[in-house]
């Protein structure tokens, strides 16, 4: 990593002196450790073809939906900022972000993009409109070199391990070529269903079909599960340690076979009522469990986004677009069927993220607390930032510890902030543990074997890597 | 104002040395602003005809809500303070807040009342049975001094503007006199229609009627509406920026026309069932902001609370009397319909309140960092207090920033608190901002920028001023 | 005490140097006053037996469920932590906890074990598979030392009153035998009737039936309250000064005579549908109320848990074994009905507790802030621990002040556990006190005032002690 950065060493460390040299000192022990990155969106096709960068905006604006979603609020079009594929001036995108700078002050993106411009371009003031221009040259000449190249980065990260997420039909070559290309960590794909058990997923039929046809599996329920059970082996043999589940709603629910049989020929048939439509839903996150007390992968559920609130932003711009909202999301009922018939096996793991922090200390800690299976995913989304972190650990630990959590996850599309995301939540767990030392609550050894074990151990048990 | 506040001058700011000196450095530039006070409940007709305040009691006790709610939960009869226009001896009423000073202790209104006390009559001592008397009549006495009229303080205030909430059925004259009266700032209406979008409303077909007659339009709903927009531009005539929505539950539905006539019909027959009711205030609420986008009054909507929780007390003492009560509240589902319509209008500002802090993180902070005409509204009522401040700054700023709240907004029937809720406000705001520069999230240039435009052009930007 | 605690003096004070010197003052002032533990689960017949504990693992980890939970999530099965009355090596079992001594770093169960290892037996080590044998042997043999008994260890811990949570046909016995016993402090029960309110309650039928015999009255819904009321009478005989209520759901309801004796007929003939079954809980809490109002007892609700989440648990092992777990819940509506009957009642007390945090600003200090019947219940289960109860008191205080709460309750099984849970709310406190001094938004002398009530005059006067 270049030298430049000239940041406050104390940044998001406790205010009062006493406790930020305790929290400094945990900090530095985990400061340098590599990164586990067990979920996330970085396309694994971003290292295979390891090309550089296109230029600043497209890089930090156009393709991050947490910048572009607070320059639209503030009254920047999105196809001025190149969002969903619009052509747009790439300089004029940036001096739109310059130019609305402050606005950004006290985000998590705001930060992440500070963290971003010292550690890697050298650029430590606050963007504006006299610097955009100098630092957008900067950038874009810096993003030419052949050291600024993803595989070179991805070693410079010191990523150990990066998960990628994946449609069960994807073949994984980007992953296989990866695995033979002497990377100097594991890429590993990640089987994202939902777009297969959702009825009301754009394409599901269409998806249904594929994957019935690739597996030659018969079209009866029976059938289908084994079809997505046999994607599941090939993300397995892939490397896949986990699913992952993007559900608004909690639910799951042991139908009968039967019933199971007949929703599914309904929604195949488009016959099936809203109800029958939430039925298949919540039977299939149960049989996702099901199937993972078979062949261990850990499940990820991601829970509580009503995605594409606004149909108008979707119809021109497409999905991810910084209009998926969250929602009221309760776990303790909606979860119990699964985890009444497989919350006590062994072989399962079931890591939950919530965006309703109400959920944390009245559910997601309690269940964390009890059931061997499931684990408290590490503030997700909007809640992966220096503050909400703090609620987390204050919400979650007390109950729950911090060996029920599940180690960051920075959850990204924008590979160049996975080493600030990863610093500030290191950042932000060594501020947490310097309280529990300086209020008595925790002595210094076991903050530091904490501290250590939250980058290394605990992601690696929690995701079985 | 007098010299004689001998209160903390750090108080309110972090309890660190380091980051309380930069906080006072952040309060300091903005201490003496002026104040923009673009929502609250203090009548026009208080500055227009500028008589004296009659006693200590009705000033500090009986009128407020806040006070007197509090002290009958610790048993004191609400007769005997004077609510609801019920005859008490005012020495008496101010013995029963003496009394029970520590009861307030660590509340809002404990801190408010203090800084009044101090602010404006020198009183810096805890009050008790002791001083009770005494103090009394020390502000009983300043009470009739000729510089202690409304309309002086409201220039010594240092209000710059001042807005009311007035049924859109008043004549405004009280703001049209004051307008010629060289008060030397602004005093604004606010169109505030409950009473007349809500079936169950008390005297809504009274109201409904009037309004019609008033306007001359015909008993259909297109008739209806024209007459609330007629209104609506009378009071914009009068300089009203804004309209205000107490709803129970954040609605908005989109009723086809023939619909909406159906149960309008239905409403002012007094037919409709629960069900239509709902839709009707729902299908109204769209409506004003239909409205809003053509006449660019900026919505604020107040949503979550249950009125009148207690219906013995509100037989006795009348509405306002301290039991109205917040229930959950969600908004993602709710507003989605309005906002689908008319959330990307330019002209459109949707300011919304809560009193379920939940929302903030969850749903708030995420459509204010989407939509361009929505912004997060500041703690509201049970949550416009010390530390409620901090959780809001702290569970919206890392979505949405600072730029998509609303500014400070007193809410007040109490006059003479105006300037202690500010300052309390900006006290707040400088510890948060002053946290972020501590933690190092926030150049101290960038903390000076945001605490200036927080007190004058947020609130200016925001609500059209 | 044994004077072997070397832990830190300041532990759970504030972190800045400036707070924790006020907060020492004002912790010190209350640090050694008697204990008021109006709620709790300790056994009357624990120290009317006086007999010596029996093991260390039995002591700290068979019987605690808050522990054995956190070791079951871990990997270590029930059955080896002897839950549910399993046969189990105890010396394993601790061995179990002490190498996993890490999972409970943070915890308010690893504060609490940390306090009594010191406290009582010199430790002040974490445990570890190193010491654990030895330490194990160091609490045994003191356990078996005369002055290690129930009742010395009561005096010693300074209990001034201990209530326990007994069963309506309780004889009683143990506290009558104790009340002549010459105990150092009060030791009285408290009238739980959940059993015989709930129609889904295990043995429902039985006890109603055994209820209706004891006091000989007639199979009508009056004759039925006619017995409860018999039995509440005979608590209060001995001692009583509450009720406690447990219900999944806050929910009264105010049935017309004809329709109650129909649902109470329908529940006994077990034809209630799940609704009728429902109008007849929130019913019975109704008149539990209407009961208090006239025999004075105070009712505690704690509301919003749903217990034996995991049937194979509770099968295998019991109730009470470490899977209850809260869901959403409020409580504005669903109190309404018994408030507007009974809420503004002088004789009438209502302490309401939640493990849903979300509903202390939103709802449970506006009603405590209005009613004087309601009290907003100490942090309860998952919530009282430090952290915990520092958000607590920023939720309520601001809108409620200290004089609506409850003071502390232990609610513990864990009869060891009462110093240390009364030392860590007493420090808690003291935290907020000494915050709300270093804001300067309390006098000295008010936080000195309020911190001596919080432990004695307001737990007196809510539990009318």
């Amino acid at each position: 990593m270049p030298a430049s950065r000239s940041r406050d060493p104390y940044r998001l460390l406790p205010t009062d002196a006493e406790s930020r040299s305790i929290a400094l000192d945990l900090y530095e022990r985990v400061a340098d450790r590599p990164i586990i990155s067990p979920h996330g969106h970085v396309p694994a096709r971003l290292l295979d073809d390891n090309l550089p960068f296109r230029d600043p905006a497209d890089l930090f604006v156009s393709t991050d939906h947490y910048v572009t979603r607070l320059l639209h609020a503030s009254g920047v079009p999105l196809e001025l900022l190149g969002v969903g594929g619009q052509t747009a001036d790439p300089l004029n995108a940036w001096k739109a972000l310059a130019s609305n700078w402050h606005i950004f002050a006290g985000t998590a993106s705001g930060y992440w993009l500070a963290e971003e411009l010292s550690m890697f371009f050298g650029v430590d003031d606050d963007l504006d409109d006299q610097n955009a221009e100098q630092v957008y040259h900067t950038i874009a000449a810096r993003l030419q070199e052949p050291d600024f190249l993803p595989r070179k980065l991805f070693s410079d990260f010191g990523l150990e391990v990066l998960a990628t997420t994946d449609d069960p039909l994807d073949d994984l070559s980007h992953h296989a070529r990866l695995r033979r290309s002497g990377l100097s960590g594991r890429v590993i794909p990640t089987f994202r269903p939902d777009a297969y058990l959702d009825p009301c997923a754009p394409l599901f039929l269409t998806k249904v079909e594929k994957l019935l046809a690739a597996s030659g599996s018969p079209s009866t329920f029976p059938g289908y599960l084994s079809a997505l059970e046999e994607r599941r082996a090939y993300f397995i043999e892939h490397g896949a340690v986990s699913t992952d589940h993007g559900v608004l709603e909690p639910l799951t629910m042991d139908l009968a076979p039967g019933d199971a049989e007949r929703i599914f020929q309904a929604v195949l048939t488009q016959t099936a009522d809203a109800n029958e439509q939430r039925q298949f839903r919540a039977h299939m996150l149960f049989q996702m469990a099901r199937m993972s007390v078979f062949d261990g992968l850990v499940m990820t559920i991601h829970a509580g986004v009503l995605r594409n609130h606004s149909s108008a932003t979707l119809e021109r711009f497409g999905p991810d677009t910084g209009h998926d909202i969250p929602v009221h999301t309760t776990f303790t009922e909606g979860l119990r069927p699964m985890l009444e018939s497989f919350g006590l096996e062994k072989n399962l793991h079931i890591v939950l993220f919530t965006v309703d922090e109400t959920a944390y200390s009245r559910e997601l800690a309690p269940l964390a607390g009890f059931y061997p299976s499931v684990y408290v995913g590490a503030p997700w989304w909007f809640l992966d930032a220096p503050d909400a972190i703090g609620r987390y650990r204050s919400a979650v630990t007390e109950t729950a510890g911090l060996y029920r959590t599940s180690g960051f996850i920075d959850d990204t599309r924008a590979f160049l902030s996975i080493p600030a995301r990863h610093d500030a939540a290191r950042r932000a767990d060594a501020a947490f543990l310097a309280r529990m030392v300086r209020e008595g609550r925790m002595s210094v050894r076991t903050a530091g074997r904490v501290a250590d074990d939250l980058v290394d151990a605990i992601p690696k048990q929690v995701f079985k890597l």
